[in-house]
């Protein structure tokens, strides 16, 4: 089935709006071409609702925020409800400033997200309406290890429920959840926090899964997840044997999403049900 | 002849101004750097007029469009213009949104363009005043194909000749032409639709080529689609055997670039003349 | 010595503001993931306070200068100038507009800058107050060759008496001087003059070299110089080798940035002392 969910988004080729920051944009574009999708990625008010209607799913990304863009992610992101696209939130950083944060808090109250994605302080910040995020890195504090797992697995359950949104946390072990059940993933490597826009890449890679997949919202994110984690490995592999460093690795993790097959991916996906 | 275009901008050097979005810019930078040419990337309207004075070309791309880029590059357009330096026009995803049209009509009637480079959906916005593009990417509806190809070039050259500019349409087949002559173009590879930024860059290397080629619009417009073809078919061989992607084909694309040679380009020119 | 300045930079892993343009802020994150530091890349003046309360330095570039930025660059500085926080300044293109000669020019009034780190052309145009810049490039004119050594290390020393920063002269021969002491690097490759963005990079570096050697300004912006050369020189060897070019070329500079060791940089720093 996640094998299908990788499948879809080759055979139907969605559209995908991006509304995102000037560091990522452009490895957020190549990977939402390799992933078989296609990207526009204008954040101007005076187009976003056009752009909602135009595309077939959004993907919200806070890394630079600014006014303009700010209003493009509300307008963009209440067309695409009335048209019912998904719409994924990276809450890029949501605790290390009150912009951020208040930002986030405008875009849930106004906005139905099928999707939020995040590292688990960025997710947690949203929850508590307060933020620990060292930058845009998860606080050591709030690590997903083995100890914390069941307690992880229930906040982020609990907070679907409330949201009504998947809830994918990314970090070593990720969890992609809606409220009655939670996908558990063990794919990905530790060279991925040492490339810039891991996490918005893997957010516009899930827009493209939920948008192809509008029936499986939950195994569409998970696909992605795991897709992500799997092409990380593959892009470390190929890294470590031509003793390259995290900006080769980069492409030959975009590299790895452009040639990864829905066999391949159920193959390689290493997770567990709750 | 052809391959003199490219030894005059190794030769000359120019100073191209880059108006344009920022998901691309880095590689519209380093592309331009590639074929001997210096970039500047300035989008900031309190500096268009002086830049494009420094400057010995100008290329316009709508593809972030924001209130503050336009009034840059109606500045930088216009000063260029009086300068007698060549402005290149990418009307990027010109039928996307009410937005990008009016924009469009707005730098046309202000501006004499040198060249103007898009996909055929966009070029055909532009001469129709009204719009079919799926985003960036050309409608399938759109495509050049043998049997439309007499008549694209015929609306190419009657384009041309009301505009005044070289009008150089990109895809499975290149047409660059003027009011008289048009250049027929078999380079190229159909993975340079899957690299984002391809046709951002081939309208910084077409600015580069016309400001190193003033008395040769035309030649100088079909030797950089040309180059780009070559070296996007380069690109694609190395990507195969590698087996890499989209991501490190871009990388390849640019380095071709940096290496092609005015010989290599008069032997790989694959084009007829209508 | 040198080598530590890097190995701290390893150990404390700071957390660098950058205020940057849109070209090469991709470029400048993966550079500051790969020394070891972690990057913050906004622009908002919204948070530029407590951003630069958060973070331990600042890098501010003037690349893609706009007006909102400029006011997060004020902002920030004067932050960081009260929490003790290291700001370097980048003023790219200094010479190349009226807009830009003021703004280096309110920023150096408003701000202590730690270190200036630009080619000859823009660190000229700091000091006289006007400017010869072409574009971002350095004038040739402008070069520091054997022969003109010698004044140029009197400069820079007195402009770093002047200003109270340590000054970096990026070019064939780099210059990294307080007022007293100057180091001349001979390490790097005329290749790096090909890569959009060494010289943010080398500023993004510098920052984070500075901000985990709070005791040693000088030192660490030398050893950030000789390690980007040293890492550009390691870049054109593999380039060569693989017949790559100048985009290949930006992923194995940062590549080599992330591999490099404390002894590899004492071991391949060639420099002298004045």
């Amino acid at each position: 089935m996640l094998g299908e969910m990788l499948e879809n988004v080759r055979k139907k080729s969605p559209l995908i709006q991006n509304i995102t920051n000037y560091v990522t944009a452009n490895d957020c574009a190549n990977i939402t071409l390799a992933c078989g999708a296609s990207p526009t990625m204008s954040d101007g008010e005076e187009e976003a609702v056009e752009m909602a209607t135009l595309c077939d799913g959004l993907n919200i990304n806070m890394g630079t925020l600014h006014p303009r863009s700010i209003k493009a992610m509300l307008l963009a992101g209440k067309q695409s409800n009335v048209c019912g696209h998904p719409v994924v939130l990276d809450p890029v950083g949501a605790g290390a400033s009150s912009y951020r944060m208040e930002t986030a808090a405008a875009l849930l109250s106004e906005i139905q997200f099928a999707a939020i994605r995040g590292n688990i302080s960025e997710i947690k910040t949203l929850a508590n309406g307060k933020g620990s995020s060292k930058g845009v890195d998860a606080d050591a504090a709030d690590a997903i290890t083995e100890d914390t797992l069941p307690d992880m697995i229930a906040f982020a359950k609990e907070y679907a429920g409330i949201t009504g949104a998947v809830i994918a946390v990314s970090g070593a072990i990720d969890i992609v959840s809606d409220s009655k059940k939670a996908y558990v993933i063990r794919n990905g490597h530790s060279v991925m926090a040492q490339i810039t826009g891991c996490g918005c890449m893997l957010s516009s890679l899930t827009a493209a899964y939920l948008a192809a997949n509008p029936e499986h919202h939950l195994e569409a994110a998970a696909a992605a997840s795991i897709a992500m984690g799997l092409c990380g490995q593959l892009a470390y592999d190929k890294m470590a044997a031509q003793q390259a460093g995290n900006s080769s690795c980069r492409n030959y993790l975009i590299d790895a999403v452009y040639h990864l097959t829905g066999e391949q991916l159920e193959r390689g996906a290493n997770y567990e049900l709750y």
